[in-house]
């Protein structure tokens, strides 16, 4: 029905308004959006956390094209490929829209015959989803990963990206979260010992990948009804996906009579006991639980898996309207790079991805509800004059301020009223402003005013600059 | 030929290489490239040098999405809009990827009735040309736009622009360089008064366009040649477009018996003598040049236009390789704002845009050139052992250096050399190691060592923190 209705309201914006002089439709396409300069400095916030936490891990940064060579996404998506943008053949290659940056940094990786990198990205990528912009879900949208490719000890690059996704959902002050951990070896060695056949590992790890939307029994009836699979090892499923816990479930596990036969499982069980070991050297495995039901969606996958979730503040009813869920998301991939290399030469990888949308949503709301005021510029002073005919003067004045590296702004009137600039100052936050009048030209000086106090002082010209600085480096 | 080479090479590039076996080639797409850890850095200071100056002019940022809808695009380009980049049609609007960031930015002060804004934007825009990528021209590349929108007394907004202009090019060092400034109403005038047909505008327009490219004598042919432009006329333009000069050219043809009694022209002389005026104010009137030449291709150009040169250097032979150009930018566009606006309201706006793949090329060749060794992470300390079993140790330390903010990383082996770790230091720059060994746990110490002078000093664990900050703060 939603598809529906957004169908029609698109159908109705193309009939265009009343004026019938200009067709088209002014919007933008659909689930995107603009960034207004507000809306900007909270992005900017956001990136910043991030870029720190990131910088912070001794990563480097690299970048790649907005679109690839159509065939370097095809079969790594799975069923998500129906997803991808594609552009239109206008002669030459074909190309597509990234879809994530993970693919693209295996591709780069194997381009470039890197084996051992620790790298960040943050650029948009583009997916043909049903949008639901007030939740935060759109057609473009930041992706920031960090990854690290290269031979390594088991895990430690692993347990790196937990406590990554851990300081930066803390720095943010989103509200209480949890990181779910599980591993693909370990849910392919649940398929295996529960009678699940090899042919249907992958549809049936999809449906458990919707366990967090949907109760068990929906999943379960999926699994028998469309997917074809026997009731009991449904059930035998069913007994495991619902687990969830810390070490003491790692060693339960581990002592199952049946999954402790399975060479996989058993594997993904000892990495996973290790990665404890090294969440809690960290601190961080109060927020961290092992959860089998935790699936994800790409096919890349081959070890650690991980997705980070805001948890529901009950008492914070600010935030009742903006829907909670995945921010964060992972895990380990070492056979992509293999994908692209000609002689199929392996390097693992691990990595994780902050999704900014949900979070730039929350804490937009937050902004909005808080009526904090946000600057949009970083002007520290305003050049007027009291009088008229002076713009010679203003313009004189702040190129001298600006060569100095002061940020400054004049109005753009050649004899703006006194009221008009100290307007603009309180609207925009400016906090100071230098004014020129006849006397203070005679007498070398400027009237150097503070907007919040209406405090005026006579600073003599050559210092103005140094003032300045002093005043606003606070 | 370039053309047909580019062709061929393509055609062979599919073949793929000795590897049977993956037929797909590992590329980017035509005309598009990875940015590289190194290259970033480089990138950052440019963009950094950039904003800087944004911002020092007061300006607010934006974002848009990378495609628009199609129509949206349509009819601002003139014969460029060929180079569009079209989305294939998968069912819905009909899309385009933005060619500029100025169409997007007026079509978003339609949207949003926005009349007045002093706002910046830095983005990638793409164009289906014909890359030269040794020469800095690629088919995705950066975009870097300060704009100014709104109904303002007469060239303050124009002469800041410049000013801008000014101050990034001084600012990144790239040697001498020139503004040409010129007015499309002086221009449209010219071509009045030398008999031009009002039909013709437009594209003879174009061929003044390509003087920067050709001697007179073969832009001359093609006005007369192809595009049907009366012998007489053609030289009549002639003597214009190949004046430049500064204040005394602007009087002189303020006198000019023909061109004085055009109502365009005249105003565009009486604005391009304010504007020297302000220039003048400003200090930057030493590399400005009133160019009657300077024609620009972009359709939606109303009044003042500029573009600015980098000039060779003749001595400074590292550099021959890189062929200079037009680094810069902008123009005045009052109309293009009141094509989106439902009732054609119109908000006369003027703005600069900065190329940077051109001035990236020249930084990136100095690099090389230099041997410069540029840092790519910012890691303060790496967290090291001397002996072995110490990896919890090791991950102890270094969860509380990120904790207090620390820039810190740790080998990902469980038992590494003191050797590999220092060499690491080495390679990637790292000023401090943080070694933990038995007896500095014993002790409750930490052994700090200054990679570039191997000294050597116990410090306190619960004063480790606040030395790294001290010792890298310099």
């Amino acid at each position: 029905i939603a598809k529906e209705v957004a169908k029609l309201l698109e159908m109705k914006a193309q009939l265009g308004g009343d004026e019938g002089k200009h067709k088209f439709v002014l919007k933008t396409p659909k689930g995107t959006r603009d960034y207004s300069p507000k809306q900007m400095a909270i992005r900017e916030r956001v990136f910043n956390a991030i870029i720190t936490c990131f910088k912070r891990h001794g990563a480097e940064v690299i970048d790649t094209p907005v679109f690839e060579l159509k065939e370097t996404l095809t079969g790594k998506y799975g069923e998500d490929s129906k997803l991808i943008y594609d552009l239109k053949d206008q002669g030459g290659e074909l190309l597509s829209l990234r879809y994530d940056l993970t693919v693209p940094f295996a591709r780069y990786l194997a381009m470039n015959k890197i084996t051992n990198i620790k790298r960040y990205h943050i650029a948009k990528v583009y997916r043909r989803d049903n949008p639901a912009m007030t939740r935060g879900r759109y057609r473009e949208f930041y992706q920031c990963d960090f990854d690290i490719a290269g031979q390594f000890d088991p895990m430690i690059p692993d347990a790196e990206c937990l406590k990554i996704v851990h300081e930066i959902l803390s720095d943010l002050q989103l509200g209480d979260f949890l990181i779910k951990v599980n591993d693909r070896r370990i849910l392919d060695g649940v398929f295996a010992v529960c009678g699940v056949p090899d042919s249907k590992f992958r549809t049936i790890c999809s449906s458990v990948d919707k366990l967090d939307k949907m109760p068990w029994e929906e999943v379960r009836s999926e699994m028998v009804g469309e997917k074809g699979l026997s009731p009991e090892a449904a059930d035998r499923i069913g007994e495991y996906v619902q687990l969830h816990g810390g070490l003491e479930l790692i060693e339960q596990l581990l002592q199952d009579p049946k999954l402790s036969q399975n060479k996989l499982a058993k594997e993904g069980l000892g990495d996973m006991k290790l990665l404890f070991e090294y969440l809690t050297l960290f601190g961080i495995t109060g927020k961290v639980s092992f959860d089998l039901s935790l699936a994800r969606g790409l096919d890349y996958y081959t070890g650690v898996i991980f997705e980070a979730v805001l948890l529901q503040q009950e008492k914070d009813h600010v935030e009742e309207s903006v829907s909670v869920g995945s921010v964060a998301g992972g895990g380990r991939y070492d056979g992509l790079v293999g994908m692209f290399d000609p002689k199929g030469r392996k390097v693992p990888c691990v990595g994780v991805s902050i999704g900014i949308e949900r979070i730039f949503s929350i804490l937009e709301q937050r902004v909005e509800a808080s009526e904090e005021k946000i600057r949009t510029t970083e002007t520290q002073v305003l050049v007027a004059s009291a009088q008229k005919k002076l713009l010679e003067e203003r313009l004189k004045l702040i190129a001298e301020l600006w060569d100095a590296g002061i940020k400054a702004e004049v109005l753009y009137k050649k004899n703006p009223k006194l009221l008009n600039q100290l307007q603009y100052c309180e609207e925009t936050g400016i906090p100071l402003v230098a004014i020129v009048g006849e006397q203070e030209l005679k007498d070398g000086v400027v009237k150097l005013r503070d907007v919040a106090t209406r405090e005026e002082v006579s600073v003599r010209r050559e210092s103005l600059v140094e003032e300045i600085r002093m005043r606003t480096s606070r």
